[in-house]
């Protein structure tokens, strides 16, 4: 199943949060954290909790990459534990040239089995062609991002009279033949969303940045219904995996996770 | 040893080629590809064959994150072969919000023990500064790359007539106040080399493209010294580390390098 298809099919039942296992294993639960396979057991209690609620899970390689080999062992376990109907993103923002991007695709598809990956496109579109390629995964590129250097060169007003992430945007959806790409627009740019939201077509959207970020749901949720635009998918990670620190914690990120599910519903109805 | 000082020891020696070990089980010598630790004992021969004549060693993430598991243990492996007074490059192109740069961070430096990283700068200086933080190691932030890809975004022009990448020169500069900065320069970009190299100051330049991607090493050379300034490190990795299929391969690959050594000497000196 195309991994576009799998979101979608979520989308049409009114979900749109994707759960972030950025999974640090000095911010679990204290109890947890003596076992040998702690970050595993946390993960599966979030998955098992909220598996019926998720648009899809964004998986973090850095929480993972950081603890060397055991973090990608870990982090294949987690994958596993993911049902096949749901996508899996694999949110390692790569980009390199063609031969190197395409080792990097190779690692992300066919070694991890990730549905979708994020890329940074600074390099241009043949360091992203080798994901591209991969025709039933989807590829969200880095447009606009969430954090404060976004500023810095996103933002930047070139000659045409455009920002930097604009350019971005438009060049992503030139790029869009297959119909298996998206980008990352962050969700705490509430004026960018606005004056954008017309403009991204056919791509799918992945928002970060609601809850430890600040950003607001909002304005996410009525930006897109405005234009009757539901492929959207809102990141959230330490806002829901880390709602409890008892025994209970997976039952409160599922509460977490059910009343914003709740909220999204409520606004795209009312 | 700072990364910088190893970096400086071997440019006052007049080395400037950094090996890049991009290596590829389907390029090796077909004598060798049937032994299970074949990749780990082509690096070996490469890294024993150049190690007297090399400024340094760039290691391609990419490359060995496409096995998976097994490539993180070839990658240790690897970089264990190289001698602690040479700086080796872990090859990553990461960049993501602070909290995950921190993790990646953790994961070149702590774990794998790199000297030196390669960054995508897209989401701007918070996105950076948990590298910069590893203050005895050296950042290389993507500037203007080797890539056909270079011109779609790198290279727009700004309303403040400046091209993208010149921008990111600038804040580089700007954010080097640990003196642990540098930048990656695409060697297949002469006009903008000579253009730009009287900007580059203290920075340390990575400039891969030489070889395969047809840059040109005699303008590289002569740019630099021009402005009396020795900073700069030019990647090899397929025209090094595969210059021979024989038996000796190995011997191939040093003598590409010793010429390319005498060469730089030559024209430095010229």
């Amino acid at each position: 199943m195309k991994a576009t298809e799998k979101l979608q099919a979520k989308f049409s039942e009114g979900k749109h949060i994707c759960v972030g296992l950025d999974t640090d294993v000095n911010k679990i639960p204290e109890f947890m954290r003596g076992s040998s396979d702690a970050v595993f057991e946390f993960n599966k209690a979030i998955i098992e909790a909220t598996v019926d609620e998720a648009a899809s899970y964004k998986i973090n390689l850095a929480f993972y990459e950081s603890e060397g080999i055991a973090g990608l062992e870990l982090m294949e376990k987690t994958i596993d534990l993911i049902p096949e109907e749901i996508a899996v993103i694999g949110d390692a923002k790569r980009g390199d040239i063609g031969n190197t991007s395409r080792m990097y695709a190779q690692s992300l598809f066919d070694h991890f089995k990730f549905d979708c990956s994020t890329l940074h496109g600074y390099m241009g579109k043949d360091s992203l062609e080798p994901f591209f390629e991969y025709e039933d995964k989807l590829h969200f590129v880095l447009c606009l991002t969430s954090n404060p250097g976004a500023a810095d060169f996103e933002k930047m007003k070139l000659e045409n009279g455009n920002y930097v992430y604009q350019e971005v945007l438009s060049r992503v959806k030139e790029w869009n033949t297959r119909n298996n790409l998206g980008i990352v627009f962050g969700a705490t740019n509430d004026a960018e969303l606005r004056e954008n939201v017309a403009n991204f077509e056919d791509l799918i959207v992945l928002l970060p940045g609601i809850g430890a970020q600040k950003g607001n749901l909002d304005e996410v949720v009525n930006s897109f219904k405005e234009y009757n635009n539901n492929n959207y998918l809102i990141n959230m990670s330490r806002g829901i995996i880390y709602a409890g620190s008892g025994e209970d914690f997976a039952l409160k990120a599922r509460d977490v996770l059910t009343s914003y599910n709740s909220k999204i519903k409520y606004l795209t109805i009312s």
